[in-house]
């Protein structure tokens, strides 16, 4: 093992240690309210319930898939090992996060009673916990894989990829439809047709609806990160071993790792850096915090490519990465943002009623989509003319590099809307729900932003992940195939990938809708054969409906996450090779938009409800707001279940094709 | 004149005469009540001044690109005339046909009077002059073009489709945006605000929402089949002039056009065949007439292939064609028709509100993406294996020489729109309406079935098309370009190319929403200025609605109309022939997907609206219904608007990556 591999392994060891630590830190707060103590016990028990029951099913289908990798001819049992490390790793990403999570929700309700500095650091530090553990997991996968395979067995990095998105993908779908399900459900029931507040104590879905906050917007989201940073990171890897040009030459291997390291560091700096929030400007200084990665990510990916002794090429591209962050976050925030024209648009747009209030942000997602396309497509081109494909793989690379900052971000989201939650629910002080408002308002765009940065990488790394499939065919002896627009093979699977996404995302969509169902029922239920839950004498059986949601989700994960595994392995045996490279650009194309579209145009409905809420155009109780509330339920499966679990599905495509790439070559040439 | 010329001539005159017939016939018909007389001149004049306002903003646009055309190297003034001839034809297809459709309603509201089966005749009748005079006008403007210059000019073809296209999305758009923003402008204030019924003569913008019926959904969609069916037309004869190994052989070129008269004979068979319509049966009949149409052509195409002397694979590639129009009618058919599960589900998903209406509906449009795409992709591999590209272009051709008996079923739809219409003005009797109710209700599917074969035939042509681009570089001295998926300006040209119609799409929604602003304040000021309307004491000023609406359908025509005039210059000029490949691709694969979303789910919420009218969950006045009315409003810009738009967007990118392609190449090559 030499001093290029000790550096990242040292670097994800730090970035786990500094986890643990803020993980301690939160974890030794004291929780001196009862009643938070108590409903903070029933969602921590529900998410672990449910994260433990997803993990279990998992763990059966992964069983499968080790025994079929292991037997496959070509794959092995190196495979097959590998694949259950990724899918280990993806997993514990979640799970540790989101039990600091569950936890960190308690202490920022507690931290609020001192104010708004206070309940923002105990959030953005739970958040940190996610973060680093994605980045250091990653990190740490990726390089003992380099170290332990000397990053000669494709198969190995095929199968920890493959084993990293199988539980993305489904950890996204499952916590996504779980979250909105329980959310829509709880809403539907307790708002519209009882008639009482969000987070009240008598809806017997409430517990389960901040479960889902953390099992889908924490867990789900760690998964999927980890895996877009693993599969990228083994990319770019990939790249640097196989690239003619750089024949032997072990520092392209270890440059994206290196790139890596710097990427831990800049999170850890970017954390501690982040200023206490006041009053007005909780955005900005998490904006700060990002801002002191990028110039420590600047810096050091500077001195990492001098050290190597690379060319600087190779430095400008690792800079187009963070300029993609940076127009990603700034793009999603004008989208997004209250602040800005197109959230207004809608809100305006709602006093004409619902159907008005709809159209509006259909129009503001759909067009989100343009700027984020050129911008993906300049930063390609521009890193390409720099350093070839080579050079767009550590454009990726040192995008995602930020990872750690940017999941910390996303999952202080979810720990400050538990947190009003329970304020809510254990009846604190009006000045704690203030205080966690305010946190929780900046909550949409941070999701928001982290889905467009995840979705961005993988338009970024499309090139990356396209050669990686030619590079596999080559192995499989099939030289110079050509995937030519004008071939009818390769437009036969850009139709047939392009569409993926739309059905992948609209079976999505009706999964909500049917487990939300169930939820509706159980809690009519729950009012008409318990009585006095609403007159508060008699506690709803919190433990059922999270039963119901976890049962219904679980079930509903299944007929998407089979699209993205099936439909390559179809397309490949049936129409051959050059449909299947159509396929993988088909579906990263549509797949880009339409996750943009998506996220970006749920996030916008939610804060143009929230923008009516502050007073504009008459506020709560207006005909306006009724078609706000109906915006934002409509984005809710948009935003948190089929928008972001698109990432994760492309990226199985890919790995299934990459799989499945020697067996279709056989077959077919 | 050859012999094969000879016949495309007779069959367009023969078409021309059939057309005129039925519109002779038709205007001869008495209208015998005075109000229905009086507002149907109100609706003939509205509609007649929007297309001579409309055209005449055009024909300064048209004079513009002529001067560039004839100026520009490379093309010169064959190409510019041609230009004109094919924008002159577009224009008249939609004229002539929308000005029998102004006169058929009222004649379909007396014919009502009679019974359904006479009101039927008329609607069907007058529906096919205009599908008659679209194909009519197209196979004679292409035989005229392939007879007077002998095919050998190609930029004289191109600048036949570049006219041809230019209206044709202009005219899409402007009448959609016209339609829609009259539609939900009058529903806002009328229905919603002042609680008077549709088609209320108390509403301002009433006459104006009928004359939207025919400017867009006749009219427009007149000028964008005739568009198709030019372009398609066009590129099969290209490919049948300059494959290799056809090299001389003429029976190539013709055989296109022989396969245009066929499809002549079968739609005016299909129209003379189509049975009297009984009650609950009218959708039968109209497919009855198609079916016998589909018979005729079958023959008819055998007999052209074997009298040609043509391998019969051609005549199979032909079927294929056939076929993929079978399809998408059954396609269409099932994902909006109120007999069919997805309908039934956005109605039973209306019982829970207005955003789980929303939900349903967006997921069904997704969901109805993903048969298109497998049938086209199938297709186009059945096609090509059978007989290379030009077998696909057979296949197209053959899809759309049915032009004419799918166009009168279209066209059918805003004729007993209006007649429905005027039946409430003018006061007829309860019957009259009922028949027409029962008419109008099939209107919705018929109208989605066009759109989806339109795009559908576009998905079908798209590999000719991207063939056609190839020649076109070719011709400038650009001999075998790679457009390999893995290079960077390919895929970055796929992106840019699939950005284009979500940007187009947006822009046209929200030019609708801006239109139908102009039309409530309107509304609005009438009520209140001019006293006495409510109490039907006063007339209110119709002239001055429809004024309005279409001053602001011309301004909002303008922006959208630019982005596929100006995206292939754009990113022709500044990142080369290969991205503009790239380009092509991208905006035909996500344009096929966001226009069969859009014209599929505005259709379907549109008869999950009719089918809670029809009694189901409650029926009128109920929340469902409420829901129901909203997905019915979302959907209206979604499927006559920016849906049908897509299709002569995407064939403008193309005829202008076309006619820049000699300057692209030279300057990058």
């Amino acid at each position: 093992m030499n001093s290029y591999l000790w550096i990242p392994l040292a670097g994800s060891l730090l970035s786990l240690l500094t986890g643990l630590f803020f993980a301690t830190r939160i974890t030794r707060l004291p929780v001196e309210h009862p009643a938070v103590a108590d409903i903070g016990g029933h969602i921590q028990a529900g998410a672990t319930a449910y994260l433990n029951r997803q993990y279990r099913t998992l763990a059966l289908v992964a069983l499968v898939l080790f025994v079929v990798l292991a037997v496959v001819p070509g794959l092995g049992l190196t495979t097959a090992l590998w694949f259950v490390i990724g899918a280990v790793l993806s997993a514990a990403a979640g799970y540790i996060g989101m039990n600091v999570a569950v936890r960190a929700n308690m202490r920022t309700a507690m931290a609020a009673r001192k104010g708004l500095a206070a309940a923002f650091r105990v959030a953005v530090q739970g958040g940190a916990v996610t973060g680093l553990m994605v980045v250091g997991l990653g990190l740490l996968g990726v390089t003992a894989l380099v170290w332990l395979t000397g990053a000669e067995n494709n198969s190995a990095l095929v199968g920890f990829g493959f084993g990293a998105s199988l539980i993305s993908v489904f950890a996204r779908l499952g916590g996504g439809i779980y979250t909105k399900a329980a959310d829509v459900g709880a809403d539907l029931v307790g708002k519209v047709e009882a008639g009482i507040p969000e987070d009240d104590p008598r809806n017997p879905a409430v517990i389960a609806d901040n479960v889902g906050d953390n099992v889908g917007d924490d867990a789900g989201m760690a998964a999927d990160l980890f895996e877009t940073y693993a599969v990228t990171a083994v990319a770019a890897i990939l790249l640097g071993l196989l690239t003619p040009q750089f024949a032997g030459d072990a520092r392209f291997v270890y440059f994206p790792l290196l790139l890596g390291a710097v990427g831990i560091v800049s999170s850890i700096v970017g954390v501690l850096a982040t200023p206490p929030a006041r009053p007005g400007a909780i955005m900005r200084a998490l904006y700060q915090g990002a801002l002191a990665s990028g110039i420590v990510g600047t810096i050091g990916f500077f001195a990492v490519t001098r050290w190597l002794g690379l060319d600087m090429n190779l430095f400008y591209a690792s800079l187009i990465g963070l300029g993609v962050t940076v127009a990603m976050i700034i793009i999603t925030e004008y989208y997004t943002s209250a602040n800005y024209r197109p959230v207004q648009n809608i809100a305006h747009a709602s006093q004409t009623g619902h159907a008005t209030n709809i159209i509006a942000g259909l129009a503001v997602g759909m067009r989100s989509t343009a700027v984020p396309a050129l911008v993906i497509a300049v930063a390609i081109l521009l890193a390409y003319n720099l350093a070839g494909l080579y050079g767009v793989a550590i454009a990726a690379m040192a995008m995602l590099s930020l990872t750690g900052i940017i999941v910390t971000m996303d999952a202080y989201g979810p720990i400050t809307d538990n947190a009003g939650g329970l304020a809510e629910m254990a009846d604190l002080e009006d000045s704690v729900r203030e205080v966690t408002d305010q946190l929780d308002a900046v909550g949409n765009t941070t999701k928001a932003v982290t889905k467009g940065y995840a979705i961005g990488s993988a338009g970024l790394a499309a090139l990356v992940l396209f050669a990686s499939y030619v590079e596999e065919l080559g192995k499989a002896g099939v030289e110079a195939l050509a995937f030519d627009l004008g071939d009818p093979y390769v437009l036969a699977g850009l139709l047939i990938g392009g569409v993926l996404p739309f059905l992948f995302a609209s079976m999505s969509m009706e999964a909500v809708g049917r487990a939300a169902f169930d939820v509706v029922e159980e809690v009519r239920r729950q009012f008409r054969e318990i009585p006095g839950i609403m007159e508060r004498k008699a506690k709803p059986d919190y433990g059922r409906a999270v039963d119901i949601v976890t049962r219904a989700a679980l079930r509903e994960m299944v007929l998407p996450g089979l699209i993205p595994v099936l439909g390559p392995i179809v397309v490949g045996l049936a129409l051959g090779p050059k449909a299947l490279g159509g396929l993988i650009v088909g579906s990263i194309v549509t797949g880009l938009f339409i996750a943009i579209q998506m996220t970006n145009g749920g996030g916008s409905w939610d804060n143009a409800k929230k923008y009516i809420e502050m007073g504009h155009y008459g506020g709560k109780g207006t005909e306006a707001h009724a078609a706000a509330v109906t915006g934002d339920t409509v984005g809710d499966p948009y935003k948190d279940t089929a928008g972001p679990a698109i990432n994760p599905m492309i990226k199985i495509i890919n790995i299934v094709a990459l799989l499945i790439a020697p067996i279709v070559a056989s077959l077919w040439l």
